[in-house]
């Protein structure tokens, strides 16, 4: 397949860490729950450039949140000299199928009417995602990855690719991930769907874009940060400090910081994400599940974070046990940080020890 | 103070776990806060009798969404023959001030317009809760208890009773509670208001109570639901199993158990619960924080459940250091049960022995 060396001398021109979403059709796709979308776009970055045998690239895969700037949501990780240095690797971002930031989601207009799909979006499944990152990378000029690393929902994605074509992926990093939701995971997605759900501005998901559920979405967050954080960095970042004043206003209204923190989180959530993305995203990772990876010849490296209490060690154990028990080349680290999951997002120092090692072995 | 005698004869010709439940006039109250209710009514079910010197009261204090019947919601703990043995103690439930179950609350009528208090209704704080209860247990005719005990917000009320007028209180059981909220609690709390709050029915806590913000307070319920379990109790009552299928409809709605579980806990909510009420019950106990245990004449139990994320072990630990602290009796016994928060209220066994012992001592 052709390339276009523009593709790779942008970046040279630009601030490395600048945002600069570039986007390519990957055509139409059967999705794995039985819906079809006649075509598909996907908003991608990349960064540093390919070797001379292209066996130097590396797709990292985001979070729910999430989006092509990995060098941005991920900068202790990925970019000049960092663990994923994009001095040596050609890294590739991209935005997940379903996602809002460029890549063909609920938002995106359909093609049959230009409005936006909506809930006529097909579900679409964790391998669906992946088959869309696999045609990117293909038109991108390269067969085989050095690696692919993700967290979450990106440890899914990159779980994945180990198996979807076993041998085009040398390494895979997952972080603070799993191979398939317990019940309290899917929970909490659940009544985040429930929030955005029950607004009555989502109208069956059908709403005027200019007056979206904000406010199931906002509530939603809140409930997804959280998740995010574990009892001890509650207590760090705000402990019972109250917001702006030394004593309380006896009211409904905010009095601690931890309130006034959600409430900003839930709010800013809604100026840059789209509701039904919400919905269809986290459908897309309480369905996913994977008992085995027999047929994988990929290597893996697993972290988990011992304060993550929504994505437990021992998900991440069980992922490595199962790699093992594939014949594959496997390492678990358990990481001690007082930060949550979000520690996956935030660890440089103990995961970039480890993922640099990985990446060079 | 006169008793009715007929108040311990009713439950005698009653199956003694139906619902009795009977009013006492407690007068006005001008509240911690600031506030003022020109009058108070209490909601309360007894059971047992008092002996002949009334040194066999003991008052038991719900969590948050309960209410005076405590033989009910906590039959493994309260009834004859139970730990809380109701042949051999007068036992007291009440409903808390600014709950919806009889007692006067947000949803009760304002004695200057006969309409709803809703959110003209002051903030009241878990010493107000407990003022309430030591009055109508001096209408009872009782002037100490041989012990007061609850769990979560229970427990605070159970520490309070304690501390206000040291010397009325023999011994305390408090079970899965804290003296003062962490961030992470008033967190999850704070996204449950915001889920009330941001529901357009709510109206600024003025709505129509033929059409509250259920969808708000279904939501609320939800998140409290995730909080109250442990991921194995959630593993171990849904799994990954599906709702009435053997395969995904690969759709939006409801496809796990654990979903239509979280679902069916909200909405039933609704049907009981005033979501004002949920304001002002989780404002007092996020507002409530005790630093200190001196001057309390008490022996205490506390217990607490290894898998309760929520109100974590540490927290009751700290509890019984501040009664040892104080120079008070105190034992803490951590009870190790997969089942969350909802320990406290599954839990006979366990606590059960340590509480009938502790009684009896």
């Amino acid at each position: 397949m052709a390339i276009d060396p523009a593709l790779f001398q942008e970046n040279e021109r630009l601030d490395p860490r600048a945002k600069a979403v570039r986007f390519a059709e990957v055509g139409e796709l059967r999705c794995e729950a039985g819906g079809f979308l006649p075509s598909v776009t996907v908003a991608y970055e990349t960064w540093g450039e390919p070797n001379s045998d292209r066996s130097n690239a590396v797709v990292i895969c985001h979070a729910l949140s999430g989006d092509s700037h990995a060098i941005g949501w991920w900068d202790r990780m990925v970019g000049p000299g960092r663990p994923i240095d994009t001095d040596r690797y050609f890294v590739i971002g991209t935005n997940s199928l379903g996602g809002c930031q460029g890549t063909t989601g609920p938002a995106s207009p359909h093609p049959g009417d230009g409005a936006p799909w909506q809930t006529r979006f097909p579900i679409v499944t964790v391998g669906d995602m992946v088959e869309v990152q696999m045609r990117l990378v293909r038109i991108l000029g390269i067969e085989t990855l050095l690696a692919v690393a993700g967290g979450s929902m990106g440890g899914m994605q990159a779980l994945e690719w180990t198996l979807r074509e076993p041998g085009r992926v040398r390494r895979a990093f997952i972080t603070a991930s799993c191979a398939a939701h317990s019940a309290m995971q899917i929970g909490f997605n659940e009544a985040a769907r429930q929030a955005v759900m029950r607004d009555p501005r989502w109208k069956g998901g059908h709403y005027d874009p200019g007056d979206p559920p904000a406010a199931g979405l906002a509530v939603a967050r809140m409930l997804g940060h959280l998740s995010y954080l574990s009892e001890a960095a509650f207590d760090a970042k705000f402990g019972r400090r109250l917001q702006n004043k030394d004593t309380f206003d006896y009211h409904l209204g905010t009095e601690f910081q931890v309130e006034s923190y959600l409430a900003h989180q839930g709010d800013k959530f809604t100026t840059r994400f789209d509701a039904n993305s919400l919905l269809y995203l986290t459908r897309a990772i309480d369905y996913y599940e994977r008992r085995s990876l027999q047929g994988s010849r990929s290597e893996y490296l697993f972290t988990s974070f011992d304060s993550d209490w929504i994505y437990p060690t021992h998900q991440s154990r069980a992922l490595h046990e199962m790699a093992l028990a594939a014949g594959c080349h496997s390492e678990h680290h358990e990481v001690s940080l007082p930060f949550g999951h979000d520690a996956f997002l935030l660890d440089g120092e103990h995961q970039g020890a480890l993922v640099r090692r990985f990446l060079e072995s």
